[in-house]
C-alpha cells in the first residue's frame, strides 16, 4: 500500500578510537597546532588507522555495521524486521562485493534488497530519499546507513614537509566514521515524521569542487593526487547555495523560518559551520552540529547529526537538515517534525 | 501521483572500437585461440583501451553518455524531459564527482535527483528496481544506465605468462560497454509495461564469489590482485539459482512457464549461459543473449539484451530476465510485457 509519510525511528553512530587531537595531529603532520585551530576550527577528529603507522585497524564496514546495530537496538528492532538496506559513502572498502551487502551480511540480514549510493557528502540524503520510497511503496522498515574512511587517499605516512597547503588541508578536515538511522512506515514512539527531502544535482558545465580518485593495475604506479579540492570554490559557493536550499526547502513545506526549532547546517569544518550559521535565515533555530569533534566524515555526517538532534527534538518542533556536495554541487537537504 | 505500472520507452548501446576476436585475444594473451574458444565460448569483446598499448581511448563516462544519449533520441526525448538518472557500475572512473553526475553534465541535464549505485551484475536490475519507484513516486521519465570497463583491474600490459589460470581467466571473460533504457509513467507507442522486479540480497553467511578491489595512496604499492573470482562456486550455483529466480518471477506474476516468449538469461560466458539456458524451465522462449559477442560487460548486460529484444517483442507477448550478482550472491531479474 503506497504510504505519504515515513518516521525516523531510531540513529546510532561508530567513531573509531579516541579522539584525535590538534595537538597530537599537528605533531603527526609536522605542522602548528595554532594552524590547525585557525584555519578549520575542528578540534578533534577520529580515524580509523594507527596515527602513528597507518596501520588499519577498522574497516569501513567495520564502522557502518557497528552503527546499524546501534540504530537497530534503539528502535528495538531486530535484523528480520528490517526489509532494506541503503548504504551511502564515497570510500567502498572494496568495489565488490559492496559493502553494502557485507553489513548486511554482519548485521545478520538476508533475503532483501541492498543499495550501495556512490556519493560524498549529499549521500546520506540520497539514501533518505531512496528509503522514503521504498517505505512508500510498502516496506515497513529499512536501515539507512552512510560513512567513510580516510586511509586510502592521504599520505599518511608520507611527510607533510612536502605537501603543498591544499593537500595539507585535507589531513586536518577529514574523519573516519559511520551513522545510521532506522526508516518505519509506522510512527512509533518517537514519531519523527520525514516532512520533505531535497536532492537535486545542480552542476551543469560547472567544474566539480572535489575530487576523489581510485586507481587499479594500470595506474598505480602513478605519482597523482587522490584527493583534490578547489576549497576556494567550496568557500565562495556553499554558504549561498546552503542559503538557497533553506529557502527552497521552506517553500515546499509552507514552512516560515520562525517555524525552525533545529537547524543541521552543513560540516565541512568548523569555521565554514560558522561560517555558513551566521547566513542562514532561521533565527529560532538551535545549532545542530558535530564537525568541531568529529571533523568532516562525508556520508556519515547528517546521520551524526540526527543522533544529536533527536533526544532535543520536543513533540511539535521541526527540523531542517542542509548538506551541499561540493563534488558536482548537489543541493540536499531534509525537514523533520515530530507529531 | 503514485503509479502502477512503469514503461520502457527505448535502449541504447555503447560498445567501443572495433570487436577483439579470439584470434586477436589469444596472441595478445600469449595462449592458444582454442582454450579460450572450449573455456569460456565467447567470441568477441570490445575493450575500451587499446590492447596494443594499454592506453585508455574511452572512459566509462564516455560509453554511459553514449548509451544514454542513444536511448534518449530512441525515445524521442530530450535531457529536459528526463526527471531522474540512475547509473549503476562496479567500476566507476573516480569515487567523486560520481560518474553518473559526469554523464548527467555531458548529456545536459541539470536540476534532478542523479543515483550511483555500486554493483555487480546485478546493477542494470537495481537501476530498474529504483527507477520503477521513482516513476511510481511521480516522476515522468528518468534515464537508467549501466555499464563496466576493465582497464584498471586487468593487467593489460602484464605477460599472461605469468598468470594463473585464474588470473588469465578473467582477461577472456570480460568485455567494456554501457547500456541505458528510458522509463516513462505513460505507456508510449511501443507500451512495453514492466511488470516486475525481482533484486534480493541472499548472500547471508555465504563467502563472495568475486571480489573487485580499489587501491589508494596506502596500498598502492602492493601486489595484490584487483579482480578474483570463485569461478568453480559461480559455475556450481549460478545455474540453479538462475532455475529458481525464474520459479520465483513466474510465481509472483501468476504467469506458466508456457507464457514466456523471450528469456534473458545470466551472461557469464557464452559456454556458461548456454548450460544455464538448458536447464531454465521455459521450452517457448526464445533467448536473447548477447555475451558472445561482447564478452560479460557487467553492468551493461541487462541493457544490451533490452536493447536486442525490444525490436523483437511483439503486441502481447512476455519477455523474463534472469540475472545473478555472485559477488554477495545477489538474485535478480525482471518480468516485461507489450500490451
Amino acid at each position: 500500500m503506497p504510504r505519504d509519510t515515513v518516521y525516523l525511528a531510531a540513529a546510532g553512530t561508530a567513531l573509531p578510537g579516541d579522539p584525535v587531537d590538534n595537538a597530537a595531529l599537528a605533531k603527526l603532520l609536522g605542522v602548528s597546532e595554532e594552524w590547525i585551530d585557525l584555519f578549520v576550527g575542528t578540534r578533534a577528529r577520529h580515524f580509523a588507522w594507527d596515527p602513528a603507522t597507518g596501520e588499519v585497524l577498522r574497516t569501513l564496514a567495520d564502522l557502518c555495521a557497528e552503527a546499524g546495530a546501534r540504530a537497530l537496538e534503539a528502535a528495538g528492532l531486530g535484523p528480520a524486521d528490517i526489509e532494506f538496506l541503503v548504504l551511502a559513502t564515497a570510500t567502498p572498502d572494496h568495489l565488490l562485493p559492496t559493502t553494502a551487502t557485507e553489513v548486511a551480511d554482519r548485521l545478520g540480514m538476508d533475503h532483501l534488497p541492498v543499495y550501495q549510493l556512490q556519493a560524498g557528502c549529499s549521500g546520506a540524503v540520497q539514501a533518505l530519499d531512496l528509503g522514503r520510497r521504498l517505505v512508500a511503496g510498502g516496506h515497513r522498515a529499512g536501515l539507512l546507513i552512510g560513512g567513510d574512511v580516510t586511509h586510502r587517499f592521504l599520505a599518511v605516512r608520507r611527510s607533510a614537509a612536502r605537501m603543498p597547503t591544499e593537500e595539507l588541508v585535507n589531513h586536518v578536515l577529514f574523519g573516519d566514521g559511520a551513522g545510521a538511522v532506522v526508516l518505519t512506515a509506522e510512527p512509533g514512539e518517537e514519531a519523527v515524521a520525514l516532512r520533505g527531502v531535497l536532492n537535486r544535482c545542480a552542476g551543469l558545465r560547472r567544474p566539480p569542487g572535489q575530487f576523489i580518485d581510485w586507481s587499479g593495475l594500470s595506474d598505480r604506479d602513478t605519482e597523482r593526487r587522490m584527493l583534490a579540492e578547489d576549497y576556494k570554490a567550496i568557500e565562495e559557493h556553499v554558504p549561498a547555495i546552503s542559503v538557497e536550499i533553506v529557502w527552497e526547502l521552506l517553500g515546499e513545506l509552507g514552512w516560515t523560518v520562525d517555524e525552525v526549532d533545529h537547524i543541521l547546517p552543513p560540516q565541512l569544518s568548523g569555521r565554514m559551520t560558522a561560517r555558513i550559521m551566521e547566513r542562514l535565515p532561521v533565527p529560532s533555530a538551535t545549532e545542530v552540529s558535530c564537525v568541531s569533534e568529529t571533523g568532516n566524515t562525508g556520508n556519515a555526517l547528517p546521520f551524526l547529526q540526527l543522533d544529536r538532534l533527536l533526544p532535543r527534538l520536543d513533540r511539535g518542533q521541526r527540523a531542517l537538515a542542509v548538506t551541499v556536495e561540493s563534488s558536482k554541487w548537489i543541493r540536499a537537504g531534509f525537514a523533520l517534525e515530530k507529531a
